[in-house]
């Protein structure tokens, strides 16, 4: 059986300060010692499945110094406040695309055989709904959730600093790069390169919800062939994952209400995929089991 | 965390004479072998999630002998053919019904806390097909489904079969026992005996597809507040499982297109009932995790 291991990149998002979340950045960081520590919800379902937890710092806005476990891969202290300016520069999306490449490719070298994706960023459904827009070409009210959980007028006002965003920059659909520079995050960017690497090395990659999603959109068009080893684990509440889902032609496994990230869903994911995995090779078949022919 | 079982209740059908399965009556206790040397698609889940099976021989037409594993509980060797006379006396409905019921009292004992219910008996979606339209009141043609794989001649010929029994027998869909004896199946009596006898133990159970959806349909009839003691893992191909699942006003956690029986759905639904426990109980509190408030 492959051994399985999620990677959740953590990160934060200068977007954060426009009022688009109900909880404030700090519990980027706040969140990621959680996880350090085994007491999240990934880190309940991860031990639930049998897989492993690793926890990535692409560019949360806390700096942890060394700190067992945690993958240190900060690009920079989150990124700008694209409503004013790119999230990030062109070089640095590259950068962070490269680390999740990287990883993949240790991944493969230690053995493992199935890859979970998993998020943390105060933030990072907006830039997620920015992407999912423009590279699927959706209405950005479609494509915008409530997150964590913001109030009516919050929403409106996700909706219309994602709108004024993507009127501002003008992000290229059919430049990844671009796209990501300019609304992207570095977790989103780390996990389009993880899917590549795992893709590259055909490790199977499961797709937790809205913001892994993202990323797969991003991966899929900077190599289509990615396509091919994605699962997706589950259909979040997050309303802009349907767009992606469609868009990427996958049907989920799940469809619980699940709306948390992490890599939550992409844990109950690995289990169905590893249950499958099982029939294919311990079930005995018909001949084995000495059952009786179909009648005529 | 409760240590779950299934049950999985095995029994053969006089209707299958009458060419409505696309397997013979001898698969059933070919299957039943092959539970107990731990081949089947049941087996191989309930090791991956962790649970046990338990296989219940309530109405097999084999004679098994003393068999290592094997619950006997034989009411008489398969039913009778309903499309002739009752499938059995309204005593024979009560002793199987009373069969679940004592496992469920043995389980509860020692200490199993959560039940999976699964089944084999070929001929068995014709018998549930029967209950499900009377029990719901709908067209016999809607709630029969293809079982494990006949033809169109041979689903035409499974219709008209259901329709002319429930024609004759009258069943009463308000007594519950008047409907197994006529056109029921020991192990679909045995499953509701389960079901009833768990809930009067407070243990919810899992159940599988749509021949423990007619079980459930039967438990339900017989006392109502089992109803709140039952958890859908999945939504099966057999067409009918969807007016039982709408009958019963119950979601199912999982849509996989499965179709197989033996307790297969019950598995993967008790791995995520395990799992939410899990979140219930293992992960840290954002008081406990020191994550911020909302924010205002």
């Amino acid at each position: 059986m492959p051994r399985a291991a999620i990677y959740t990149f953590a990160a934060d998002h200068g977007i954060a300060g426009e009022g688009v979340s109900a909880y404030p950045s700090a519990v980027t960081p706040q969140m990621v010692l959680n996880f350090l520590r085994g007491g999240a919800a990934v880190n309940v379902l991860a031990r639930h499945v049998g897989a492993e937890v690793r926890v990535v710092d692409i560019g949360v806005a806390y700096d942890f110094g060394p700190m067992p476990g945690l993958i240190g891969r900060k690009i920079a202290a989150g990124t700008k406040n694209f409503s004013v300016e790119p999230a990030m520069s062109r070089a640095e999306a590259e950068r962070a695309l490269l680390v999740g490449v990287e990883l993949a490719a240790q991944a493969a070298q230690e053995g493992i055989g199935l890859i979970g994706t998993g998020d943390m960023g105060i933030g990072n459904t907006t830039s997620s709904a920015a992407i999912t827009a423009a590279v699927t070409g959706t209405q950005v009210a479609v494509v915008t959730g409530r997150g964590t959980g913001i109030d009516d007028e919050g929403y409106r006002r996700k909706v219309a600093v994602i709108e004024q965003a993507l009127a501002r920059h003008r992000p290229n659909p059919h430049d990844p790069l671009d796209l990501l520079a300019k609304v992207g995050g570095f977790e989103i960017a780390g996990l389009a390169g993880l899917i590549i690497g795992a893709a590259g090395h055909r490790i199977p990659v499961v797709l937790d919800g809205f913001i892994s999603g993202a990323a797969a959109l991003v991966a899929a068009a900077l190599q289509p062939l990615c396509r091919e080893y994605m699962l997706a684990s589950h259909l979040s509440v997050e309303q802009g994952h349907q767009a992606v889902l469609r868009h990427l032609d996958l049907n989920p496994l799940l469809d619980l209400d699940l709306r948390l990230g992490e890599g939550t869903g992409a844990c109950l994911g690995i289990s169905l995929v590893q249950g499958s995995l099982k029939i294919l090779t311990e079930m005995a078949t018909f001949d084995e089991a000495g059952v009786s022919e179909r009648e005529r």
